[in-house]
């Protein structure tokens, strides 16, 4: 595993350069965040507030912000954008939780184990609903009409996923359109909305949805990655989790597609279609991936859709801020986290 | 329980002409409604159609449709609302029998018992997008801040109700709020964005959301006292369903506010709070409520909200559509399914 961990170039200055630029903005948007959770019931702020101050990386509304200003928007509905964004990120890990019936999230107890899956799902439907009150207030169709059909497709991409999940016969365009619909959607809608409200024409609109598409395939390329390379005390997950969930992601099926012989083809079968795994299991199947360099190939993958992410990018005038958001590709794919 | 159902006067010559007056509007819906249901994956059109080819009532989007007639709407974009509404009602069905476990809905099997909770909250989700980008096509910001509002006060109403759920100690008060969020504010917004689509003016456009704000809380009350007094044939749920699942509901709250003594009070405690029930308990629930005429009192304030309705619409013209639309609050009372 060494060689893999040492693909790992922590590249986070652009990251930290942007996060600089939009502090302000996501200061706003933490506000927004927070005060949009005010109910009459207080069991809705709680769940909420609960998944939200876990953090994560926020990377979606970061997106929004940077993307507003690289447009060189200067008005009050970025942060509104980039809030609407958060919330249906949110909305979506929450019922994910539930469907997978996780026990961990952000390293915290997941919300339905918490405070079980009924509130779960309802606080769910009401940030859903909370975003589109906060895109209806930037008073633009363009803006709704991008996140309605970008929340759509991320449903779509999850239903897929159920029909892929411990499938080993899933094909590597079937996984694509999974990752691209329950992923790279929402990443391509962040971008994207910043130049609907910018005003940036449909050219510089565009290429922003592309960057964003491309990165959220990179992103999630790379998470499937950090499953079986990653830092389990830096992700907030266990080394192997997707593992042991039987998902079927890239690094299983590069393996899955390397197996030798029939014995191995059964291991694979045995473990991810059956999930019927014993101690040791876990083990091999990294022995295995190691040997075919089934996590590196998936970074590989990473690394090219990374590349279109960046060339997109090319229409806009060169700037520190282009050149960040460029870079910010590169921490995505190498994050060990 | 002869007097309660004596009091059902079918009145459903009002709903019959509304009906023939927006049946071929209806037959529009109803392609949209299938249309939306396409998809990269078969598991949504079927999960969806399951329940939407039902049928239910179709109350609320023959609300919407009939709601710009009364507005003199000629356009094309009442349909798509109808659709949007409906869909929303759909995804709010299917995440309660997650969230309630359901073993029925509209007389078959609910959705979560054929094809599990997974799919069943993820078609929701898809379901509420598609509203969504149903209302985007109408191109009115007016309209998505409706059904957007709408849709955060359902999710917190049915959050509400998981707190008075099983509680006895629920004031009349707190059962008005969860009713009036988890059912009257669709129909609210249901009439309501009929009124600004048309352009109605907002005097008109308030009192086409007052008429389905006062009818949808008639329309739930009187589905409370259903399920005491109904025909399980035609009501496609069994009598006592509610009881069984120790729901407060008005009957409920009204034959304990009614009891004579600790004894008559520690029964609802044991029956409805603690779900503690043995055979004969809803005989002996039914005879109480007899007794204290606990669900003829609920239809009193069914009615009295309808009459609420009914004044409403006094600020439109007279004409025989509004004639009905007043006669349906007669029916929606007083039906026995």
């Amino acid at each position: 595993m060494t060689d893999v961990m040492a693909a790992f170039r922590p590249a986070d200055k652009p990251l930290d350069r942007i996060m600089e630029l939009v502090r302000g903005d996501m200061g706003a948007v933490d506000t927004i965040l927070s005060d949009q959770l005010n109910s009459s019931t207080d069991l809705i702020p709680k769940v909420a507030a609960h998944l939200i101050a876990a953090g994560g990386k926020r990377v979606r509304p970061v997106l929004t912000l940077a993307s507003a200003r690289l447009c060189g928007y200067e008005g009050d509905n970025a942060v509104r954008l980039a809030a609407a964004v958060e919330f249906i990120h949110t909305a979506t890990l929450l019922h994910d939780d539930v469907v997978d019936g996780s026990a961990t999230r952000r390293g915290k107890p997941a919300a339905n184990r918490l405070w079980g899956n009924k509130p779960t799902i309802l606080v769910g439907d009401f940030l859903f609903s909370r975003a589109f009150q906060l895109m209806v207030e930037t008073g633009s169709v363009e803006v709704l009409r991008i996140l309605s059909t970008a929340s759509a497709v991320i449903a779509e991409g999850e239903v897929m996923q159920l029909a892929t999940a411990n499938n080993l016969a899933t094909t590597e365009a079937d996984h694509l359109a999974v990752i691209r619909a329950k992923t790279a959607a929402l990443f391509a809608a962040a971008t994207e909305v910043s130049g609907a409200l910018s005003g940036a024409g449909p050219e510089r609109t565009e290429a922003l949805r592309v960057y964003g598409d491309c990165l959220g395939i990179a992103f999630q390329l790379a998470d499937d990655a950090l499953d079986y390379a990653g830092d389990a005390g830096a992700t907030g997950k266990e080394l192997g989790d997707d593992f042991r969930e039987g998902k079927v992601t890239a690094p299983v099926l590069n393996a899955y597609a390397a197996a030798r012989d029939d014995e191995e083809r059964a291991f694979w079968k045995r473990v991810i279609e059956a999930s019927d795994q014993q101690n040791g299991d876990l083990d091999r199947a990294m022995t295995l991936m190691h040997r075919d360099r089934a996590v590196e190939r998936t970074l590989e993958d990473a690394r090219r859709y990374g590349a279109q992410a960046k060339a997109a990018l090319e229409i806009f005038p060169a700037s520190p801020l282009r050149d960040d958001l460029q870079g910010l590709v590169d921490y995505v794919v190498d994050r060990d986290r």
